[in-house]
């Protein structure tokens, strides 16, 4: 069989877009340059932002998000992905958009967690994520638990992400991230960097308990069904 | 004056192109996803390889890269970029196939060592982009003479860039470049990092003389270009 090219809805950040990208081209099994698989990228950072929108402040990005995934699929991509948890909220309405399926960094991260068995997991994510309880449901539906930060350390969250990682300031961001990280992990058995900007600058390394990284995740996923190695395509569990 | 829009022509190699975006997004002015310019890229690792062909060893990679090129334009592209030195050897074909500009990273790079004031630059590149005197042609018009390594060195230069840096060794690949790279140095005054492996283990610190990297000239043009700063838009001089 020929393999499938990968579409990448990014620019939700641009940043994190890089790094799914370098993710999938690091996790591709391969000797030369022709044996990795096609990838499509739109990093369309014009997207109006998901979490104002979500928290009831901000323009509506869901024509611009059906536009671009529109436009990927008119392109040749045999799949989609996002590296934007946040923007997994509207993930059914893009679905129904397109005749490809969007494969779902939230729905294979829950399904990552219930194969590790883990009970009850931490969440790292933007209000955005967590009001809209984007996890929540993919979590609660497998049997997993979810804590997220308390209200102030939720705001260092924010900042870590906003004023720290999406600013470029990643020293600032780290040392606030990790700071909340460190509180949070000693209440779970697992913690999910449930923002592509929280992946950028935490480490499996710097926890006590499993850092699961949905970047990870979909890159894995999105080089096993590039090339093929599972034959199902369907939209995500 | 709105925003244009950066084309990738990319796969050459997926990691190189992973490297080229990371670099226009991290040389963007930006506080926010939206201050970002949109970027299509194409990574189409299915071009066969261009120093095989050059060599006279391979299949014709040209009706891949122009067929690519135009797909980039078709989707909206404003001008086209490739983190491939020695595909540059195609500029030309690739540039009249298409209506909009390939901004070439070697002309960028021409234009950057005159304006350095340099004299006599050394090349450190695989044996396609010096035997296609890819660079030489633009340096030579703009009165810059080249060095290159001798026979032996050139050995190590590519045993640095194939058997260290893309096999994965970075200390094997750093090794054998900073030891050519040292000899190269006494007689120029400044070194071109013509291949993304060689910028991958080489720093400006290293070397007495100016290390100049074309994949951080063209980034720099790009966001350029991108954000209007340069109002001009037509092929690289």
């Amino acid at each position: 069989m020929s393999e499938r090219v990968i579409g990448i809805l990014g620019g939700m950040g641009p940043m994190a877009t890089v790094e799914l990208f370098r993710r999938i081209v690091e996790k591709t099994p391969a000797k030369r340059d022709q044996d990795h698989p096609r990838v499509l990228i739109y990093s369309n950072p014009k997207i109006p932002d998901r979490t104002a929108f979500i928290l009831g402040k901000g323009e509506d990005p869901r024509p611009e998000l059906v536009d671009s995934a529109r436009k990927l699929e008119r392109w040749g991509a045999h799949f989609i992905i996002m590296p934007c948890n946040t923007a997994h909220f509207f993930a059914d309405t893009i679905q129904k958009a397109i005749g490809i399926p969007l494969v779902s960094m939230v729905e294979e991260t829950g399904e990552r967690v219930k194969a590790m068995g883990l009970k009850k997991v931490g969440l790292l994510a933007t209000d955005g994520t967590i009001k809209g309880l984007i996890y929540h449901r993919a979590l609660l539906e497998r049997g997993v638990g979810v804590a997220v930060p308390g209200k102030e350390d939720q705001e260092l969250v924010m900042r870590g992400i906003y004023e720290g990682v999406k600013a470029g300031n990643l020293e600032l961001g780290r040392e606030l991230l990790l700071k909340v990280a460190k509180r949070l992990e000693r209440r779970v058995d697992g913690i999910i960097a449930g923002c592509t900007e929280v992946s950028v600058v935490l480490r499996p390394g710097d926890l006590s308990v499993p850092l699961i990284d949905p970047l990870d995740v979909v890159a894995e996923r999105a080089v096993e069904l590039a090339l093929q190695r599972r034959n199902s395509l369907k939209p995500s569990p």
